[in-house]
């Protein structure tokens, strides 16, 4: 059976504009693959309604999980939960148990609750909360989509607690080749390669490294005994 | 008049699978910062032909440029180019110019340019080359559509040679404040700020640091003197 698929949507500004580097896409694409569910598709857009709401609506029809990052904080710019429902034609409003979480956790540190604050109580219709252990606002499932924050720190967190709740498929395994001649040299061959091995996917990543061109081969497949027998071959006609 | 807008189409299994963290799209969001041209939106998908057809037409209509990165070496998996060439129903062959490129480069090197490196020769009809500093092998222009390498220091160097040919708008300034207090303590003042500001952008992006909250505000906009003004609230409003 083919693994679950997924995309992610990366909310904000501060990437496009060039002022923050992602942190987060990396992050996820490393936990899906781990956990065997393929992810095919990243997006990144501003904080634009009319932009976040259509890459939802065509990243949770195409994918069988879609995971966004950003917005969902107390300013003016945060507008993540409000694009969800409209997204999917449901009511928003301030919900007991997310005003109940943040209640609880600005009392305990003697900080008012206040209408900003309150914001981050805003849930979809029908949507599960995600614990957010860093700082109490949470995230939010609503159908197949996991609505999480941009901080990395909190982000992880609302992850490692979605992740086991998710079918997975087999986790793919990858073994990496080096190569320290131009792809060039290797490329007949590695399509040969590739030819041989359809149930695997054979990738190849130059690199320039002390002025030499090298490439990875990285194979990658959820069969090992498959995976050592592509190796040795790549090792027969690469030798290191 | 409003700044040229610009999407960016990110093109490798290896981003997706977490195998190597993406360089190119925080190279390219600072550059076209610089230049006065305003990044929208970025997309990452694998190297598959229908995916990346459907990424190029959906971006190339929606924004004025669009930049790919990765897909054009001489390996069975680099299928930028064929892909463009169908995006744009245009025919796609071995140009004299692109082959006599790299026929001169491998001489030079005794290197031979057999069947996998000839296909880098590969251009789409009607398209501009991007020279290649670095390895030679030459990106391309058809249209709106800046195809380039996906190696760091080749992108780097194809986005250097054409970004001076194209046209920018005032680049976009900004300024930045950092505020030690929760974003839910400062988003009301700043949603009333950003309010009386209209022509500027006022990003508010929170951040943990020695377990205590705290924000970036980020003003952007094209008139200095604005932005003087509104840092100026801003010091007012959240004393250092």
């Amino acid at each position: 059976m083919p693994n679950p698929t997924a995309a992610m949507l990366v909310i904000g500004d501060e990437i496009l504009s060039g002022r923050t580097r992602d942190a987060n896409m990396y992050h996820l694409a490393g936990r899906l693959t781990e956990h065997g569910v393929d992810l095919r598709e990243v997006r990144v857009v501003a904080d634009d309604r009319a932009q976040i709401v259509a890459a939802i609506k065509a990243l949770r029809a195409a994918f069988d999980h879609l995971f966004t990052s950003g917005g969902i904080g107390p300013t003016h710019d945060d507008i993540t939960a409000e694009a969800v429902a409209r997204a999917f034609d449901t009511p928003i409003g301030i919900r007991d148990d997310a005003r109940a979480i943040l209640a609880a956790h600005y009392e305990a540190r003697g900080q008012e609750l206040n209408a900003a604050r309150l914001r981050m109580a805003r849930i979809p219709e029908g949507a599960t909360l995600i614990d957010n252990p860093v700082s109490a606002a949470p995230g939010f499932i609503l159908g197949n989509v996991h609505v999480m924050a941009g901080v990395p720190s909190i982000f992880e967190a609302m992850l490692a607690s979605v992740l086991p709740t998710l079918a997975g498929g087999a986790p793919v395994l990858s073994q990496t080749w080096e190569v320290r001649r131009g792809e060039g040299d290797i490329a007949g061959p590695l399509s040969e390669l590739a030819a041989r091995y359809p149930d695997l996917s054979v990738g190849s990543y130059p690199f320039i490294r002390d002025g030499c061109h090298g490439a990875q081969i990285v194979l990658r497949g959820q069969d090992g005994g498959r995976l050592d027998a592509a190796m040795a071959e790549l090792a027969e006609l690469f030798p290191a």
